[in-house]
């Protein structure tokens, strides 16, 4: 069984800290909040101790899993690799770049198994549509289309820790674009808008809603819409464009069930809430993959180079709103 | 050109007056009505002329479609052979097997063309169904199940004339049953009943609701569900379960478009509201192998046999709910 | 937390012991079975001491679940009200409807949670019909039509045990009818063939396919269909028909990706293999409705009676079959 | 009867020929092409006399419908006003816009009918999309996503004429963009590539892929992907994000047939192939409407200035293409 700890145990902590518990291989040995009482509730629905930071580092623990604010991070990921404690991170690494540069730097050459949160990575729509490019079922790669939309504004307080649009939502979508695509992004336009909240968004200088293009080097063309708020549900969908066909992983329904009245007729539920509903299986997947990296050495499915990318996609695509150009990604590396 | 006369210009003969306008093949030459003002708006609409019945055995006129009173039909079929003139005769051939059987025997060996309006063998969803299980796609035939609901019950008036469900409604089912199974069914159960207005049914001694069951001497199975009342549009399906898959020929939509809202997703519009829009296409092919076997002497693919046997099947029904057993098809033959 | 004990360790109990282990109500005590092995896997996997079938009614247990050969169910049930032992026991309750009469006389009146493993029930989908049917959205039911297809024909040594395809297949389309019906079926007619493996099937003198009637007291009419080998995968369908709409639980897939190429659209993955995978849902709520029976004293959502009257439409189908006429069920209960 | 003349008897024409004989309130009175077989061949099929392009502005004419070269349209279309014959005209209106503009000058004023061939105006799905955004179904409308791409490249002749890309193939989704947001694009960024025939795409100074984002001047945002070849069929789609929910308008399937066997579920016939099929109900809308016109003076509901704003949305894009920016559409329109 491998032995880890929980380090965050706000929502998703939570929700990791449930996965871990029930998984067959691993054992949920400790939790920590820096808020107590957040960790204590955690600690009594697994009947398991709460313990310091410190305290994942050391012994009795096989592996942590780091879901506290974004920005501890960096931090965590150069203690787990100096302890060579294996480390799921949740995602974005830190929002500067440069942080995430000198962390980089810390850990480089380290064989310890770092992986970031990217859970749309195990979604089995996504991955399976994945695995059936790479067989060469629809050919040649032409174009991607990456539809991601939350189900409601986030409150207030979320914003300004979130780093804007790009760095919280969109960066998921630039790590699944370069997991389907299969190279880098080299170019990236974006427009954002303000539309839902525009008000808040203009005071925080933020956005909720947004339009992306980025192209590879060979030509391939990827589109990535967001919004804050579709009011139907989450809505996270991937369509491939090859020469030879079209693959496309599409939202779940929390059932199968259809109405049909003298109004409409095959009326769904709206889609699952949200990301605890809808990537519930990616989750657990993620966790897999982690437990194998520790247990085989494999490579981390997602690791923390992926992490770096996405980031400076986001970068980049905050020059392109400012300037209103293409621009490169090799602009922000440098 | 096919010079085509419609005698019938109640709703689905002005539907076949227009169809027949607009072929490439056909030529409306004339129109006929016992009731002269509904001969006289479909002859204006389309600047043909009105005509007796007799005119259109006469010259001038290559085919006749009926689509008069049921009980005219085997009338116009034995006249229809007598004169040589290929005919396409709504269903059903009369009310009376006995009738029928007479008519049988009026035109045993003639080999004019007598086309029976099982439109549904021509809908592109069904068909397409018989032609994969015909070509093995999904291996022996096992199951069939067949649901068929119209939209809202008929007026009061109607049913008289109707000669009750199973051979008013159940008829195509049956028709479309045998040209799944390419083989007839031998056995038949039924059951049916009056929920929608129990009034009016009871008064009337009439159904408006049936379940079949029939079986084949190969032992396959067919189901058939009726209602004459499904508020969410005309619901047509078709489904073949054989030992290496399954086909679904399902219900045609107006359009294609979906509404997402926070109580629903994917809500599609009702189904097409009745036969004439369901099965506009299929109502056109029906028409297209019509002539198709004038002009070239092939089998009609919906005969005067595929009309008698329906109603047969539609007697051992009524037997069936009468003596709340199986009852063989050939006890009704005999 | 329920200390719950697993007596059967078989395909089916594993997976009763997994969610009872990772349950956050529950907790996993004790497994038994008489093939040592098998508890001894199951213990070993889950941490868990293995037992005796006493050992489960005694102290330390507060809970058992039994998913043992079909001929012990009724002795445990008796065993675990005389103990005062909430019992979860997986269907059939026995084959012989005299037996389960006595074993409902040895429990009369007992008020210890008895709950029968008709999982269906908690299916979210099926679920959500069913509420959707209570809550009035489609007015007075008509009709209800139940597809239950299995993935792939059992083994040899399957059979006997089973009961034939009535008891062992249809019995869980029997209470799912009895579920939406939410009123007794009154009526039964039923035809069953062998076209799968006709050779094994008459030498076992069982079936591997289906088509039921029934009707309730009402008027509401109810099909139901099965076979034992639907290659494209387990099929479980329940449909609703009532004057104000229509409802349809279908099937759910593995994943949402859907692939497109020049010979097809839209095509899906299978759909789940099993009843492990389909209805893993179900399971859990099944455990989680338990759980609350004991609890709360709540009444349970799928009780002996329930076990009992789908017995008894099973008796009465198969007398239909050898009879070939609608069964009246209170000719099998007297 | 609306007696109507078409010009151009290629393939679009002859479909319109087709549609035009077929119409309950029109009659094709005469047919021209500057290859004399097309239009004898249109004329035999029909029974209706061929003439020459004057003819069609001559007496016993009421309209006409022009399916000729590009490069004829302005003129035709100047004659037409100039004669006051109502012109329903296939776009574009000309390659270039300065041709337009003088095109514009020398109709200003004028009266009469003059209707470009934006079809996809009137396909069902998109107005029933865009009736229920207008209705308020979906609340304010935040984002526009239009999939279009057709089934395979077209033959190399093909290409000159066409203008590139932009011109021929996205200026029908710059129509539906500005039909569905309901006010004007103020900016347009795109980018195009060489994916399935890279050399003739170079050679030919042509793309065969693109993607676009437009933003209008109250920030809606929209995004138009195209691709020449989708192998799977004709894909056009559209999507439309409101506050309040999404409508999304979907292909359709030539039937509904669906198959199911061990590899897969629920796969459907590949997407009707392409204009002719898809929009065959959209042609005919698009008919109705312009007779509407007519008969009524009613405005046209695809006018010369949508033609014209559709043109220099392709400006635009071109100049995007060549300056790797935002363009704002002011800029070619000064």
């Amino acid at each position: 069984m491998i032995r880890v700890a929980v380090l965050g145990c706000g929502r998703i902590g939570r929700m990791h800290a449930a996965n871990i518990a029930a998984h067959p291989r691993a054992a949920l040995s400790m939790v920590h909040d820096v808020h107590a009482p957040a960790a204590d509730a955690v600690a009594a629905e697994h009947g398991v101790p709460t313990g310091s930071a410190d305290d994942a580092f050391g012994p009795g623990i096989d592996a942590v899993l780091v879901a506290t604010a974004t920005e501890t991070h960096a931090d965590f990921i150069e203690r787990a690799v100096a302890a060579g404690t294996p480390i799921l991170c949740e995602k974005p690494i830190d929002l500067d770049p440069a942080r995430v540069a000198r962390c980089a730097e810390a850990i480089a050459g380290a064989s310890v198994p770092v992986q970031i949160g990217f859970n749309r990575r195990f979604d089995p729509g996504h991955r399976a549509a994945r695995d059936a490019l790479r067989a060469g079922e629809i050919g040649d790669l032409q174009q991607v289309v990456i539809t991601s939309r939350d189900p409601a504004m986030p409150p207030r307080v979320y914003y300004a820790a979130a780093g804007g649009l790009m760095r919280d939502m969109t960066i998921h979508d630039f790590d699944l674009a370069r997991f389907m695509l299969g190279a880098e992004p080299v170019e990236i336009f974006a427009v954002a808008g303000r539309r839902t909240d525009p008000a808040l968004m203009a005071e925080l200088n933020d956005h909720d809603s947004a339009m992306v293009v980025m192209r590879t080097a060979d030509g391939v063309q990827c589109h990535i819409n967001n919004a804050r708020c579709a009011v139907y549900g989450y809505d996270q969908r991937v369509e491939l464009l090859g020469d030879a066909g079209m693959l496309v992983s599409g939202n779940r329904k929390p059932h199968e069930m259809r109405r049909y009245t003298a109004a409409q007729s095959e009326a769904a539920a709206p889609y699952e809430f949200f990301f605890v509903e809808r990537y519930a299986e990616a989750f657990r997947a993620q966790l897999d993959a982690f437990f194998d990296s520790i247990e085989t050495g494999a490579a981390v499915q997602a690791g923390f180079e992926d992490g770096h990318c996405a980031l400076l996609l986001a970068e980049a695509a905050y020059r392109s709103l400012r300037e209103g150009r293409m621009v490169r990604v090799e602009e922000v590396t440098q």
